[in-house]
């Protein structure tokens, strides 16, 4: 659940008074984004998302971010564009925050998405992939590869969580060391499209949404983590090979995967699903079972792990 | 903050359906109504909310409220609209809660009222009464003054949340029921009319909302409420005296009171301040401080409650 922070009517006022997008009409704070303040704004020229920048996006990584979305809006991606004011300024302040003014886009978040949808999915990843092949920004992973020994370090006793997950995790993490490829093709990624991260209309994507862990990292990894939001049961337990060639056909059928990369994609997936598995957990133990925001649980990724590492996984990833 | 019940977007495209309105574009959950779920639902026919009834909102008076509306709407007052789907009925059932689909009005909730607004929102209160004066409609207003004395016991130690407060609310109560009056103009009133419950444009009233605590009262208590929500200084501390006539200025423009409502109006007022002083305070006491909801600080409706206990009190009443 989103933290709200709210906006006087007439510093918003002078905010819109910036662009050329009109008088303001409406103003209601959504229950999107988990780290920002999200309004619905609805002005004599349009709807947007005003967008607050709560303490966990860095006001310095801001530019990237503008830069990412406006050169994917650009390239014909279903993204949303960020409205810059007469002066050209993206970023802006109010409420002593920053904020952009981001464009609205039709669709709904799905919750059980199904193969046809999964399909779309991944064709709609693939063309943001072939837009950002040669895009010149960069960004570290804190949530990488090379940062996950540090989350479980910060994270404290696992077996709190559940009995046997240290031992579990230090002997993934290991074993990810020993083999995780640093020569596949890389450049920035979503990193986190999950359903509720895609706008949909039916069976057609009408935009990728909320690009705050977007970063440079491994695209067939981009692929995985996609793999591991779209393709299981709720409970991680199951991973429907219907859904999961759908994904993997979509998304072929717009980016041309290497061998290496296919080979790869069992292990970039086990790395996926430690990824989520050690982030929640480090939340679910942090954060006081009465807080505002809700603690998502780790176990489903607990069971998409078991489940990357059995013998037959490579078939998971068939197109 | 609101409690958020989601919903299917199979389930949504289903209930839409039922309606002439087209078909669903979008749907976020906004942050607006304490007791309910609400979204801002987009179709090809227009903008919505879609309110989720959830505990606190008793199904059995949903019929009370739909008719409300319903009468106000074609009585002219800016009041947002219950959608009727092709059967006829505004009451549906969505993810096991009672549901309305109702009109979406443009306009943002003001938090510090200017003159201006005050006059607007008083003669939109105004209005609101006229068209309710030979409405037949009835509802048990069950926090008016008959159930003050129960809240407060329900509270328990008031001294707990200031000390002295059990004795001033136990003179202030035996002093309103010696003389709280029982022979006013009395119909359905809105009793909870806060400028985040008013949808304005500038200075043009553009929607009356949240009508979940109208009830049958004596209409010129619902004035004071009004007086008591729209002109005091954030602390309660202070009650603005060109915002105060402004008010009563608007409102008296529309309706013509007697000159006892006016000559009851400090008392009313009281009263008024008392009402929210407990409410707050019995919520105050029974919500824990790490919970969902924000709780509400009642010290400023003592605040108040002592404004109006003044010699001078019957001055912040003239138009």
């Amino acid at each position: 659940m989103a933290v709200y922070t709210n906006v006087d009517p007439d510093e918003l006022a002078a905010l819109v008074a910036r662009y050329d997008i009109g008088t303001v009409v409406s103003c209601k704070g959504i229950a999107e984004g988990v780290e920002n303040s999200n309004f619905l704004l609805e002005t004599t020229g349009g709807r947007f998302i005003l967008t607050l920048y709560e303490k966990r996006v860095k006001a310095d990584d801001l530019p990237f971010f503008v830069d990412l979305l406006d050169h994917l809006a650009r390239s014909g991606c279903a993204v949303p564009a960020m409205i810059h004011d007469r002066e050209g300024a993206a970023i802006q302040r109010i409420a002593e925050r920053a904020a952009c003014i981001i464009q609205f886009l039709p669709g709904i978040s799905l919750t059980h998405p199904t193969p046809r949808q999964c399909e779309a999915a991944g064709a709609a990843l693939g063309e943001m992939h072939r837009a950002l092949e040669h895009y010149p920004g960069a960004r570290d992973n804190s949530m990488g590869h090379r940062h996950w020994r540090d989350i479980a370090d910060a994270t404290g006793d696992l077996d709190a969580v559940q009995e046997g997950l240290q031992a579990m995790v230090e002997e993934e993490l290991a074993w990810l060391d020993a083999r995780w490829p640093n020569d596949l093709p890389a450049h920035v990624i979503h990193a986190d499209l999950f359903p509720d991260n895609v706008l949909m209309l039916g069976d057609r994507v009408t935009g990728l949404i909320d690009f705050y862990f977007a970063a440079t990292d491994v695209r067939a990894y981009d692929v995985a983590i996609t793999h591991a939001a779209w393709c299981f049961s709720d409970d991680g337990r199951h991973c429907d090979p219907t859904r999961a060639a759908a994904l993997m056909h979509g998304y072929r059928s717009v980016v041309v995967l290497s061998e290496a990369e296919v080979a790869a994609l069992p292990l970039l997936a086990r790395g996926a699903a430690l990824r989520f598995l050690l982030t929640r957990a480090h939340d679910w133990v942090h954060t006081p079972a009465d807080a505002l925001v809700t603690r998502k649980n780790p176990a489903p990724f607990l069971a998409r792990l078991l489940r990357y590492r059995a013998p037959d996984a490579a078939g998971l990833f068939a197109a």
